[in-house]
C-alpha cells in the first residue's frame, strides 16, 4: 500500500467483549439485615471495585445476568439487590426500595466480604451505584442522599423517575432546573430512542419529561450521555419472561439484542473503568468516535465542566 | 485603608440601568404584507441591530414597552409583531402565528427603514429574536426555520412550548433529546423559578416539561442560562390589565417588578451586545458575579461548547 492510500487505523475498544476473567453469579437469600441479592463477580483472586445495580419496576435482579455478568468479567463486582417481584410491586411507590437499597450499601463493608469467591476482596473505596429504569432513579437518589459509603459516581440505564412529570412515586428527584440534582460525583446515563414512545395505546415505559433527557438536563458535569437510538427500553435484558412482557408492551428495537448488552455493558465498563480505576483511554474513544461501539450511539455527548 | 483592608473592585453593569440612548414607540397597523407591529427605536442617527419580540398567548405585544424600551435605550430596534387580541387567541394552537411572524422578517429589510426616525437604519446583517412565553417557542422556531434573514441569536423569556409534555401546540419544536434543536447559533433563556408553580387549581402557565429547562436542555452550546427565581411568568410586563390578569391567574414575585424588568432587560442587552456587537464584557461579567443584577438569578448557567 502507498503512503498516500494510508488510512489512520480505526479506533477500537475491547469493553464491548467480554473481558478475560471468568465470572460467577451468586444468589443469594434475604436475611434479617438485607434484602436478597444476585452477585456477580470475577472468581479469581483479586480486589474489585464494586457497583451495586437496582433492577427496574417488575424485573427481578437475574433478568440482568448477561450484562452483569459482562461488566463483571473487565474486573468488577457487581452486587443486584433484588426482592420477590411481588415485593417489587408493592414498593413501586413509596421510599421502601430507596431504603433497603441503602441498606444494602451500608450492610456491603462488612457483610459483602463473606459472600464472595475465595481470595476475592471488594474495594470498599471504589463503588459505584447505576441502576436500569426506575432502578436507574433509586440509583441517582442513592448517590444523593447521606450513606456511610463514599460513592464515586452513578449511572442509568433508560433511567425513568415516573409515568409522567405531573405522576412521580417517592423520591422526586426532579426539580426541572438545570443542572440542579445535588450530586457531585460523575454520572453516565444510557438511553433508548424507542423507549418514549407508546406501543399502540400502551404508554410508553419511559416517556418524556422523566426520562434519560431530564436525567442529563439535572446533572451536573461530567456527564456521560449516549442515547441507543433504534432499541427500547427492555432490549437489554436477558432473554426470559420479563424480556417478553416488555417486548410485548413495549417498543422494541429490530436489531441484535444481544449487541444492545455488549454496547452497555461496554459503556459501563468505559465509564467505571474512567471513575473507578483511573483509566480513561476507552471512555475517551467511544466519545470521539461513538462508532466503536456495536450499536448505533446518536447522540454521545460528554460534558466534563 | 492599609493594604491588607482593600478589596476587589466590586463588579457592576451598567446593561441593568436605562442605557442613554433616547428611544420612540410606534404603533404601526397592519398592511397586506404583515400584521400589525410594535416598534421601540433608538431616535438617535445610527445604524442599530434589530431583534424581533414575540409577545406571550393572550398578552398585546405593547404589554412589554418598558422591557422593549431598556433594551432600545442600549441601541437596538426592537420590532414586536402582534394582531388584536382576538386574532391571537385565535391562532394559539396553530402554525399561523409562526408564519405570520417569519412574514414580519422577511418583509424587515424592504420595509422596515421607512417606519423608523429619520436617520435611523435597521443593520439587517445583525438580527436576533426572542419572545416570552409561547412567543419565545415562537421566536426558537423562526430561529430554525428558513428564512431568507440570517438570525445570528434567539432568546426565550420564560418560554413555554405548551401546556404539558403530551399536549404542545404546533410547532412542536421539542424532541426530549438533549441538545437536539437544529439551532447552530447562540441562545440565551430567562426562566422563572414561579411560573412552573400552580396557583391553587388554576395549572401554571410554564408547566415543567415544556419550560426554560427543557429549552436549555435541547439547545446546543452557546447557551446562557438565568433562572430569576423568586419571579413569576408575568413579572416582565408593564403595568395593565395583562398583567394584573397573570397576577390574578399565576404565581408573582414579591419582590419588585421594576427590578424584574431590568433583569431581564440587562441579560438581553449584554447578551445582544456580545452576539450582536462582540461586545463580551457585560456578559462575561454576569456570568462570573450574578449578584449584578437587581434580582437573585440562581442558577446562572453559561454552556459555552
Amino acid at each position: 500500500m502507498s503512503v498516500s492510500d494510508a488510512k489512520p487505523a480505526l479506533a477500537t475498544s475491547s469493553v464491548f467483549e467480554r473481558g478475560n476473567l471468568e465470572v460467577k453469579g451468586i444468589k443469594v437469600e434475604k436475611s434479617a439485615e438485607r434484602k436478597a441479592l444476585f452477585i456477580v463477580s470475577p472468581t479469581k483472586d483479586g480486589k474489585y471495585p464494586v457497583f451495586l445495580f437496582v433492577h427496574g419496576c417488575c424485573v427481578s435482579n437475574t433478568a440482568y445476568s448477561q450484562l452483569l455478568q459482562h461488566v463483571a468479567s473487565h474486573g468488577f463486582i457487581a452486587v443486584a439487590p433484588g426482592d420477590p417481584l411481588v415485593s417489587s410491586l408493592l414498593c413501586c411507590c413509596g421510599d421502601q426500595e430507596l431504603d433497603s437499597d441503602a441498606n444494602v450499601l451500608d450492610w456491603m463493608p462488612d457483610g459483602l466480604p463473606a459472600l464472595l469467591p475465595d481470595n476475592v476482596t471488594p474495594d470498599m473505596t471504589k463503588i459505584a451505584v447505576g441502576g436500569h429504569s426506575r432502578g436507574g432513579k433509586i440509583a441517582f437518589a442513592l448517590a444523593i442522599s447521606t450513606t456511610n459509603l463514599k460513592i464515586s459516581a452513578v449511572f442509568g440505564v433508560d433511567p425513568v423517575a415516573g409515568g409522567s412529570v405531573d405522576n412521580r412515586p417517592q423520591p422526586k428527584i426532579f426539580s426541572y432546573i438545570p443542572r440542579c440534582l445535588d450530586l457531585n460525583i460523575p454520572v453516565a446515563i444510557i438511553g433508548t430512542g424507542l423507549g418514549s414512545q407508546a406501543k399502540c395505546i400502551i404508554p410508553p415505559f419511559a416517556p418524556c419529561g422523566v426520562n434519560h433527557a431530564e436525567f442529563f438536563n439535572e446533572s451536573k458535569p461530567p456527564i456521560y450521555y449516549f442515547l441507543a437510538k433504534d432499541y427500547g427500553h427492555g432490549d437489554m435484558l436477558d432473554d426470559g419472561i420479563e424480556y417478553w412482557f416488555t417486548k410485548l408492551l413495549t417498543k422494541h428495537g429490530q436489531g441484535s439484542k444481544e449487541l444492545m448488552i455488549k454496547a452497555c455493558g461496554g459503556i459501563i465498563v468505559a465509564f467505571l473503568n474512567a471513575k473507578l480505576k483511573d483509566e480513561e483511554e476507552d471512555l475517551r474513544i467511544i466519545g470521539e468516535e461513538p462508532s466503536v461501539a456495536p450499536i448505533k450511539l446518536d447522540p454521545v455527548l460528554y460534558v466534563e465542566n
